[in-house]
């Protein structure tokens, strides 16, 4: 298949010029500001995306799911940090089991969560690493900043447990009004984190990691004094919310979903063969409507069932049935998740596929 | 793993007991409505499930994708109807394939689309049969009724097709008032697409086929004289919508998600091991807010992101790190779509498991 046009539809498309240049951009960046880059995979799921990220200058990536961590571990990367509260004994058993085949780290943001893993680790005669969630004003998971130093005390004298360092997640930046709140977020992102850090180490106990991460954030966060390292995922991608939010251009959105027009049932309607299978009903943010947008037409898919993308026509526009098209999905990183595999392309040129590999790892 | 309490989560669990008795109650509606049972096999994608439905008296099964029926066929399946406008040289040959292994129709809403595959078909020196699609008040796809007997009359001329009958789907039941409304959209499904039969045969074309189709409009739409098929889909595991929109109790929902608290930030919020990638983003219908139902407990989970599904935890409930509940999640057909494997139980205890063979399958 040498070409865009002979691929049937729908077809998730990655556009390789565009994604190199969006990984080295951001590798660019975190070297410039002296910082680590750990980006998080779950937005591809693809070890041979993770490579390249690692070629240009990533010391690891980060995973939210073990199951993940065991399909890249099988693909020879050798350090994850899975930044999510892992918590049970069955976790545990193979937390420990992917440790002896990877340098591997954990999050946490409660004793109570620590402690089982911590204790299989123990038994083992071994010691996990854990980073410490801190809630930077995003209110999902995370301790309150005033409780890091007594939580990160406790976690430090947990039985299996190595405090690595700390760690936070500024998603509210997906809320933001516009870039003026999105780059006050991402200050404050940092600043909270290198705060909570300095107290910690304050009390005794070493932080040797200071983690920030979002793609809306992570230039600014990346900037402030005492952050070490940053953790963005969406970026290798984009997507029509980052677009929205100002994070990137049209021409910065590596993945697009190729679709055939399959009904124009009346002259304001149109319908594509994606709908909420292909691209997820993930919203567009900060705020909007719709589920993509239609490359080089104004006009955008107003609603989805699980097959049907229903177009709502702009006046001057019109589709015919068969017709092709490229949709810029709301939110890539769910995208992936729905798909097997990915088409890759330079323009018009076929070069490839890859396997979504970790596709579906929910565990 | 003998008991629901062994598996790690989130685990999608299929109720065993509870999907037969749904598979078995609508089989004895359509016995009694004199109509033909096609379930959409797109709300489980599971051939063993389909059997199931089969024995219990379906005629056939529905379907929306080619990639789905090349499953389905490969499984032993032999009558499929593929309920969508199948458009495009390069599925019109999938389908030739498909229509030498299985008995298989299509879906079209358009002479520009329906030629499309039966210049292949007429090419081969065959036919493939084809249901017109009327819009009853959804105004997704389908031609108006108004335009039925003009569309079927252009469909029956054309080369390479054979006209079975027409179709229709209420989707607009997802977003009624109430029952009221539901049994009204029920009545109208049937009846127009019942004229519109009337109305095409009046023109000397013979309509074998009067198939109408959706879980909350079966019960009603089956019963409308002229109706001849049915083809519900989400029955046979319900979901939080359908107990929202009255078509079920809590009790007939056979899939639940069971997941673990990995977090509890504050008294007011809890987080599980499910989100959008768990349980997809799909919308409670006919309306309301979050994003599935703890069994057991008035909290709701409020919001996703991708591996986080935050509970807003009323007062008097509280939930603990390392606790496990299940979610009956707002929109079961997308939840199949997100899994490779479904565990089975009948109550507590784990009887096995199926997997999703044609999830995925969007091509």
């Amino acid at each position: 298949v040498p070409f865009l046009d002979d691929l049937d539809t729908p077809s998730v498309v990655v556009d390789l010029d565009v994604l190199e240049a969006n990984i080295g951009r951001m590798a660019a960046h975190a070297k410039e500001s002296g910082v680590r880059l750990r980006p998080h995979a779950k937005t591809h799921k693809i070890p041979e995306l993770a490579r390249l990220q690692l070629a240009a200058g990533s010391t690891g990536i980060s995973l939210a799911k073990i199951g993940e961590a065991e399909v890249f571990a099988d693909a020879g990367i050798e350090d994850v940090f899975l930044a999510y509260p892992v918590v049970g004994a069955k976790k545990a058993d193979r937390v420990l089991a992917l440790s002896q085949r990877m340098r591997i780290a954990i999050g946490a943001d409660s004793v109570a969560g620590a402690a089982t893993i911590g204790d299989v680790f123990h038994a083992a005669g071994r010691r996990i690493e854990v980073l410490l969630k801190v809630d930077c004003g995003y209110h999902r998971v995370g301790v309150s900043p005033e409780a890091a130093v007594t939580t990160a005390s406790r976690l430090a004298e947990l039985p299996g447990i190595a405090l690595r360092g700390v760690f936070t997640h500024a998603g509210h930046a997906y809320h933001a009004s516009g870039r003026d709140e999105i780059d006050r977020i991402a200050r404050t992102e940092g600043e909270i984190l290198a705060q909570a850090a300095a107290e910690i180490r304050a009390a005794g106990i070493p932080v040797a990691e200071v983690s920030v991460g979002s793609t809306p954030t992570a230039r600014g966060s990346m900037g402030v004094a005492g952050v070490t390292e940053c953790r963005p995922g969406n970026y290798v991608y984009h997507d029509a919310s980052q677009v929205s939010l100002g994070t990137c251009g049209l021409g910065d959105c590596a993945m697009t979903v190729l679709a055939t027009v399959v009904s124009v049932p009346a002259p304001e309607r149109a319908v594509l063969d994606c709908g909420s299978k292909t691209l997820s009903s993930d919203p567009l943010r900060p705020r909007g409507e719709g589920h993509g947008w239609i490359l080089g037409r104004k006009s955008r898919l107003a609603s989805l069932s699980e097959e049907h993308g229903v177009v709502r026509v702009e006046p001057g526009e019109s589709f015919r049935v068969g017709e092709r098209v490229r949709v810029l999905p709301n939110h890539a990183c769910v995208v992936s998740n729905l798909h097997d595999r990915v088409v890759l392309a330079r323009g018009d040129r076929v070069e490839g596929e890859w396997r979504v590999a970790a596709r579906g790892r929910v565990r």
